[in-house]
């Protein structure tokens, strides 16, 4: 469907403008505007699509692929967007002198819930349902985002286990691929992550 | 709909026995087993029932409710339950010695939150919709809990505003008098809680 997107810069401090903040009372993105509607908290973007735009339905066919995806979307949200974070944030940041430690301790509850995603796809090929659902949708940038940690200055000292994602996580990588073959991928891809 | 509840004794670890575990890797509740299709995660119990049960519809009826409802429970999820949850806990659980400061330093982040509640209901009878939604089943539990953990031993100690709730936040206060009278509202009250 046709869409406008609007690149802001966080260090410029432009998601915390006036006219985002009166989108988003806690200055944060994403934000969408449809019309007068305005929405912000991705997962409620995401509801909202879904029931403007229900082919395919990345919410589930039935009763029991819904109640499915929907718990693989908040075991991410509750377990394994923190875990994850708490690794590669530092390292995505350029904060990884100061926080060594975090990142160290981040190791074991990420290697588990990394763990966790992977069984889920030994017994299909999408995290939560056998085609792509919003559950993959939530869960993939945090998995690209982590590899990108892996070639951040600094990282080549930390001692884990986490990546490369093809050796220790072979199922997820070939989930990253299946993700990027399908078409829309490149249009989601962050415009500066191109740049280096 | 015809259910059957089990109550589990998490003093005596009745929630990590093998036949819990097996339903959740993870060893906490709520869990739903319906037939051989077993569910956790509370929000994704809510989605398979709502899906199973469409009427009413507490997942919203047009794409803008939806959205709206999605927002009110992930904006809970990510930031009012943590809030609440570090100044209510350890009066619950008797820490108040050991986590008096983790306690207030809770006060303005849980007011915060509850600020943000209060101002919803300025718009609406109930915390998303002009009805019950999901976003009201999800939200009431914690706020209940709160109210709870004002009267633990101890509580009256701790010199905060966030209740009583009728005086701070009257209209939180109508909006769970408007929950705790609908039909079936008493099957759903904690056991336990009724004997002190």
């Amino acid at each position: 469907m046709p869409y406008e997107s609007h690149l802001l810069s966080f260090s410029k401090g432009e998601h915390k403008a006036p006219e985002l903040v009166g989108l988003n009372p806690r200055g944060k993105v994403p934000i969408l505007r449809d019309g007068a509607y305005g929405l912000y908290e991705s997962l409620a973007i995401l509801t909202y699509l879904d029931r403007k735009h229900p082919t395919p339905p990345i919410f589930g066919e039935s009763a029991e692929e819904a109640g499915q995806i929907m718990r693989v979307i908040m075991e991410h949200e509750c377990y394994g967007s923190d875990a994850i974070s708490a690794f590669s944030r530092p390292l995505l940041f350029g904060r990884l002198e100061v926080q060594r430690d975090q990142v160290l301790l981040a190791i074991d509850e990420a290697r588990a819930e990394l763990t966790r995603l992977e069984s889920e796809l030994a017994a299909r090929p999408f995290l939560a349902t056998s085609k792509i659902s919003a559950a993959d949708v939530v869960v993939y940038p945090q998995i690209k985002t982590l590899e990108r940690a892996f070639g951040k200055p600094g990282a080549d000292t930390i001692e884990h286990d986490l990546g490369p994602l093809p050796k220790v996580f072979p199922r997820l990588a070939a989930w990253c691929a299946r993700i990027e073959a399908l078409p829309g991928y490149d249009a989601t891809y962050p415009p500066h992550w191109r740049e280096g």
